[in-house]
């Protein structure tokens, strides 16, 4: 498979390039008769679009999503929907420096080396508008969950070195109802930084005017918790949930560590510490006593939250003095100009939350195949009719 | 793609459960014209058998493997590679025990959830054994790698909370010559858990020996370095080289964390700290002073040693007490008897090392198709005759 | 993907030569809880196998098939499916005549244009017996469309010049009871080529009989029909149901031509000809009066038979002189010697109901995620509870 | 994977409805460093627009397509390419007749028995302008088969009952030249039926016009024939090329049958009759007497030009009475309004060059990977910096 696609049954295919004319996503695999409209997805991606707040590139971008396909009077026909944002920002600036040399921690030199030449315009192809694609996509990922009871959530766990004092991931352990993920979801837009600890935010926001004033960037941990995933999705062999959450996570530029439940914690812990006991709680229904699995055993899910984090590395561009090559052959320094983040994460919080929901989406789906009475619950048995 | 494949070009498939007839993996893709005997791949098998030492289950398994097809007169011929290794160990001990519980930490529970059913002898398709076929198709990916100078070495960095006190990532980005490979490899080989240090090795015998005495288990972190991967494989979005790396590593049980580079500590870190300076060498190559980025930049690799590190948690089958449930709708205490590894780490090494191996040996086929000079190397341009 | 693997979901991977130790196929994504034997695999198996009549190779193979993983208690588990025939027949007769020189109408010289060499043994990869791993999962795949009320009956619709008189297909549109099916199913096997139409078969022997005192061979055509299969099944763009089925069958070797429905001849037809005109039937059910288009429409089933037809090219083995190219850049004359099936129809019969059954089986799970409404059948909406 | 994606690695994902907002498609896996313009891609989609003669519909479209990504400076850059051609024609014409009844020998049933119900308007995704997706895309896959000196070729052999006098296919086995390529191209040019024969050409327009004064439609077969692609292309088992265009050409909508070489006429035909001799032509070079293969063996290129034809139906749309049903539950008569083509295969010629070229060029990229020295040839060996 080459490399723009993502999924197997919920699958995306992503183009474009920062200053091209346009981002843009292909979905295809989503099942027929799901309600979708274009604010559905809008309301995504303003959540990435930067010029957000202090922190984020002022950047001017709508980043207005268009439905061109595959969906016919308010509902998914089950074909391609391909969704659309063109570039508005597109001034022909002069990239002639940018294009001689190989910016630190940047993608310049690799793609260089993979396709012996690459578009150098503001990152082309590795550039984070990239992401637009997913975020899209993962908009309707979510919106299908939304109807299997699935709540998919992200926030900024620390940034550099100030950590949240809260663990929504045992309180949602705790109590996952509805009532609960919305009071998680209102504490984490209380804040620019999607830190669900205004107090946190506030002390991250200090280390952040710092990290500008020295025209550094600074990194950051994303938690994501999904609620209401039923135990049983996910493959006991390559095809784990976790697994394919980490490839998932892991294909968002900047991220460089990926742990589920106890994670790193958890080499340092003891079979007696780590195993979470069974129960039965007062309906009969098995339960876990602890969550340090983060909701999935073996690959697949286990019934409670399933919890992850992300590591989010600085973001490269800075605008103090570097070190690097040209093309001529020469060491040089470079300082680097232009609108950028001082920090990714918080535009990376619902990225996380797309590629979370576009993941358990096409395991969802490939585990309507895992148990012949799934497929007599669908078509029947025998009967031609009976599923018509 | 059904859950047992993995691999888009070098692809395999393995099947097999624990107690059944035996465990295989069937390799399509590898390119014609590898020499490969059953030797090569018998000697990574003997890394992962069973009762190599006292901290690994004294189960009696030779794990003598055969080529069943894809080889001639010594070389691969380009068709479908079948590897076999029958099981001997089936003795038919009652399972009815551990059939009516789910074992905490396991993927009982999770297995019934998905299929309805499960095959309970010695944990089916979830056992460890099932890594057989991994490591024996991963020793062919090996094999491949060395024909282009790739060498892949695997270690445990820690086992609890005992750590190598050297930094081998380190040393093999200033010196990765063929010595230097070789030499890092014998310091693996010196004792039983696979510690390249000795001294950090005898402490965490006596941490294991106390958790065997306490019925507990530990875990661990296992660190692996790949040399000699030229800057251009991978890809900028969705199989982004260090996100095939997290699939596959992930992929592995017990595996709850995976970290590439600085990992989780660039979270910490700022963006002059990070970025890696590039600079000519004395032969005009383009090199990084340090290697922060683990060897990947925009999900492509950038010439330096690639350097991750994945999380294990402890064994969770322990012979102390733990609750948990029955069929019969009961909270019980149980206690698992049998053979069992206290770490999972040192046996899980080579795991690493295979899965590591073809992640990369998929991607190096895949970027065959990435420039059309690439092509033209192979093929000629325009003339049907030149290439054969 | 691979060459050797068939299928997204019901997903196959065939390995072996004619020569080497056996031949196999891995299942991956039959879904748990299917009762499954080896007879089962057997029955089909013993339809392909040679010396069942003059008209096949005499050569002595019992092609016993073994199950190595993937059931338990006589069923799925849900996990791959592993399955080995062991060749019996591996005398080490001298090969190096057929070394050294290319076969007219074989595999032989386009192998070693591909890979640079071959394992010459009896045509190895390319050689016959590797449609034993299609037949061997076609029968587990048939068992599971048996469960939704599907059958697959392939036969001999003509052998060289001589066709049947009868025209099952549009008589199993009138009629396809399981009394019908089974008539036909009788008629089949009522005699060694699989023509329902015992008169026919009679002059078909004659006409094989000729060949073979001539020292040449004959081909033929397969007709398959599929009953049971109900409206909705396959997709509109490239994975049309006719493709899948076109791609399946023309993967078995020495197909020259695929067609479905009234197939080439619609090409001469008009459009007031060739339509099927709607009705409903006393059930109110949407039917066809006419069953021209094969029982697919737009790349989807109509809920009509689907009938297509496979022309099978004559044995290029033939004992009579022929000529042809040595490695010594000589232009020779050869005569190929051994036990050769002076026709390959009867005993491709299986192979294509194997092929079909797999290909039907394939886009029945894939379907399962066509509608939103398909997978609250399975999992219940928004409650994580309702499907366990 | 799902439906509307063709290829492994130079693939395509097609996207777009009839009476949407536009047709587009992505290409996923071209090389980077190809040529490339709007110009090379219009030339295609401008031999299937309609309006071009009398027989084809005369509905007003341009068809003018856009790259929006994926190139630089004129040349791919390995990212992926996206084309679009939006809809001029969308006029809000009432379409409620045709969405309560079922057109005979379209899509209509059975995508309201895939889906639940669907996009009524112009056949939706079933439309023939889906194919706008496949030409934009097969013209980049052309451009990249010219580099290696592949061309392809399809033409009209035959329309209704009028079959053209010539034989292309055996003349281009002898004289494959440029020079006879281009002859060939402008005969097929020569008239709005793309038939390579003036004569035949102005019968099959008789046929036509009588044809449309029947308020009927004509179907036909369409040849298509490559020149340049070496011996050694495809796969041995099921990737065979032959299988991947059958396939290819089978997801053109209104093909009902495939063959390849002496295709159908193999059937009947014996071994001495239907085998391809070998010989060396005076270049020492592996040259066949006869081209019975059209091209392939084993699944295989062998070098001589790929021959294989295509039969399409009468269209489905005509404006004679017809029988169907409507959704009220009743049995009516219709009459087809509207502007259709009277017979599809002019403008379906394109596509089928178009999916041929999509064919060969995925299954050269992926033939890159099929021996140990072609990466060799690309990565050298064992030495990380001989390949930047």
């Amino acid at each position: 498979m080459a490399g723009s696609t993502f999924g197997t049954h919920f699958q995306i295919t992503t183009w474009g390039e920062s200053h091209g004319a346009g981002i843009g996503v292909v979905i295809d695999g989503c099942p027929a008769g799901l309600s979708l409209s274009q604010e559905d997805i809008q309301a995504y991606l303003n959540r990435r679009k930067p010029g957000q707040s202090r922190y984020a590139t002022p950047r001017k971008e709508d980043d207005a999503v268009q439905i061109l396909s595959g969906t016919f009077e308010g509902k998914t026909t089950g074909t391609p929907i391909s969704l659309v944002v063109f570039n508005q920002d597109q001034r022909s600036r002069d990239y002639s420096e940018i294009a001689g040399y190989y910016r630190p921690g940047h993608a310049d030199y690799t793609l260089d080396a993979k396709y012996g030449f690459r578009d150098y315009r503001g990152g082309g192809r590795s550039s984070g508008r990239e992401t637009i694609g997913r975020v899209a996509a993962g908009a309707v990922a979510a919106k299908l969950l939304e109807e299997f009871g699935v709540s998919v959530l992200a926030y900024s766990r620390s940034i550099g070195p100030v950590e949240i004092a809260s663990d929504p991931g045992a309180a949602l352990f705790q109590d996952s109802s509805p009532e609960a993920v919305l009071a998680l979801r209102k504490s984490i837009y209380g804040n620019p930084l999607y830190m669900p600890d205004s107090d946190a935010a506030s002390r991250a926001q200090e280390y952040l005017e710092e990290c500008m004033k020295n025209k550094d960037s600074a990194g950051g941990i994303i938690e994501c918790v999904l609620t209401g995933v039923w135990a049983g999705v996910g493959d006991p062999v390559f095809e784990k949930l976790d697994a394919a959450l980490a490839k998932s996570i892991f294909s968002i530029g900047a991220v460089k560590g990926f742990e589920i439940g106890d994670g790193f914690a958890a080499a340092k812990s003891r079979g007696s510490e780590n195993n979470d006991s069974f129960y039965h709680d007062e309906n009969g229904q098995v339960k876990k006593r602890t969550n340090h699995s983060g909701g999935i055993l073996g690959g697949i899910s286990d019934g409670s939250p399933i919890v992850f984090r992300a590591a989010v590395k600085p973001t490269p561009s800075i605008s103090s003095l570097q070190q690097t090559v040209n093309k001529n052959g020469e060491d040089i320094e470079i300082s680097i100009r232009g609108r950028h983040d001082p920090i990714i994460v918080p535009r990376a919080v619902v990225v996380v939350e797309a590629m979370a929901a576009l993941t358990i989406a096409d395991l969802i789906l490939s585990n309507a195949g895992a148990r012949t009475e799934y497929l007599k619950k669908i078509y029947g048995a025998g009967s031609k009719h009976s599923h018509s």
